[in-house]
């Protein structure tokens, strides 16, 4: 494989995941040739902070309901510089344009970023992620029909507005509770599996990022090269919001249309389909 | 930079610690054009496997003290399949040969790739790290005087040899608990950073992998060039035993002295000091 074919991907996250949710994906783009790297969000993976009944055993789960998040205060724009300062190392690093990868609501900062520095990026990949239209949060997208069957709101704790999150009691032993977060999220991830997943979220997705609106314009943010990957199987982000996004980006930036590519999977296919993703993400890229 | 000058490394955790721990230092080696790569250990970070008694709320710790492990039965093999995968992974990608770096209990599994597969190695890096002596279990090496001071070993919950595995309380609320786990491996850690770590950390480590021992030889493993970071705060590895195992490699391996480092750091320093060790490895590779 030449040189000139190889490509770099920075892996943006969603909310509650860290860079290590990509940790069996990046070995199989190394192995095509090809760099990738996979950063923590701010209040993420390493970044992450608690609310301090998280931490407490036995966690009083009254008080976990209404304690304000201690991400609360993050902002859209905390994410959108950290990723743009990943753009920029690697740009550094003589990378060239970027193949830049967002996950659910990772797809906020990466639409924010795509606007803001069209040139930085070779292209723009959702995966089962946010693609807001411009002007409109995010989040706004969530409560619509398209997203009927969504298994994960009704899974938030507390009330979101009040704590400045939406907070999930990721390590809950509450039968029912498990049960619906994996089948919200990962119902074709291997139990085992979903165990370690659950070991390393955090419980709060600070409210901000989704909540703020993100202008775009089809000379910027439309006209660089985009793709999505659809999960078919997601009860998150549902398929036919997924649609949705695509339809919506179409028409705004007709010049270039989406690039959509399905996959029968669940929300969290770096967990249950690798090696099929890596093999995507390649192709795409 | 010249594409000459660039090197690949593949970075390996140690006991309980996942890809995740490097999280802030790639992103530093892509900047100066180096590709990096972190994999999960077996039994770690998305591999990880938990004796039930932990995941119940509220704990039982008498239960948690004796309660098999569930990575009893993993062995020093598995550990040194999963890096020679990784690093044969790179290799198919065009990498040329590894700058394999092991963290902690990550020296055992890259001792043993050092020596079955030296071609594929361009420098072994032990970043306070078991380095063990040819046909000496790597685990042999914390009960002797040169590791006075260890404050980690007495933190171990329960009878690693009834329970097979070398068991850390991670998510104590023990005051004192914490605090002496804080100053074993994360002495200069900002507490916020700690206790994000603490989410990210699995109880576990099998006692097998440190109590293996790896028969290594002059020709191969004495025959790739090698590095050691000291970290002169370790209170886990202490710096007479880091440096005790410089004198026996080098009295092994005379041909290849070891390129010693030293930090003035704990025994994480990709928490506290990751543009530091990323200087240092760019330095040594």
């Amino acid at each position: 494989m030449g040189a000139e074919k190889k490509s770099t991907f920075l892996l943006i996250h969603g909310a509650w995941h860290g860079a290590w949710c990509y940790e069996r994906v990046i070995p199989l783009l190394a192995r095509a040739g090809h760099a990738a790297v996979a950063v923590d969000m701010p209040g993420h993976g390493l970044n992450a902070r608690f609310p301090r009944s998280f931490l407490a055993r036995p966690i009083n789960l009254g008080e976990f309901a209404t304690e304000v998040s201690p991400l609360a205060h993050l902002t859209l724009s905390d994410f959108v510089v950290r990723v743009t300062a990943a753009v920029d190392r690697l740009l550094e690093g003589g990378s060239g344009p970027v193949v830049l990868v967002g996950h659910s609501a990772g797809g906020a900062p990466i639409t924010a970023v795509g606007e803001a520095a069209p040139g930085k990026i070779k292209k723009l990949v959702y995966l089962a992620a946010f693609m807001p239209a411009t002007g409109v949060a995010a989040g706004r997208y969530t409560r619509l029909p398209e997203n009927e069957g969504d298994l994960l709101t009704p899974l938030f704790v507390g009330d979101g507005g009040k704590i400045g999150a939406a907070r999930i009691d990721t390590r809950s032993t509450d039968v029912r509770y498990r049960a619906q977060f994996k089948e919200a999220l990962y119902s074709d991830v291997d139990d085992a599996d979903f165990e370690a997943t659950r070991n390393l979220l955090t419980p709060d997705f600070p409210g901000m990022p989704l909540g703020t609106p993100i202008v775009t314009t089809a000379a910027r943010w439309g006209s660089v090269p985009r793709a999505y990957i659809k999960c078919l199987r997601d009860n998150a982000l549902r398929p036919k919001l997924q649609q949705h996004f695509i339809d919506l980006a179409d028409a705004f930036a007709p010049g270039k249309k989406t690039e959509v590519v399905a996959m029968d999977r669940s929300h969290s296919p770096f967990l249950c389909a690798p090696e099929e993703l890596a093999e995507i993400l390649i192709r795409l890229a």
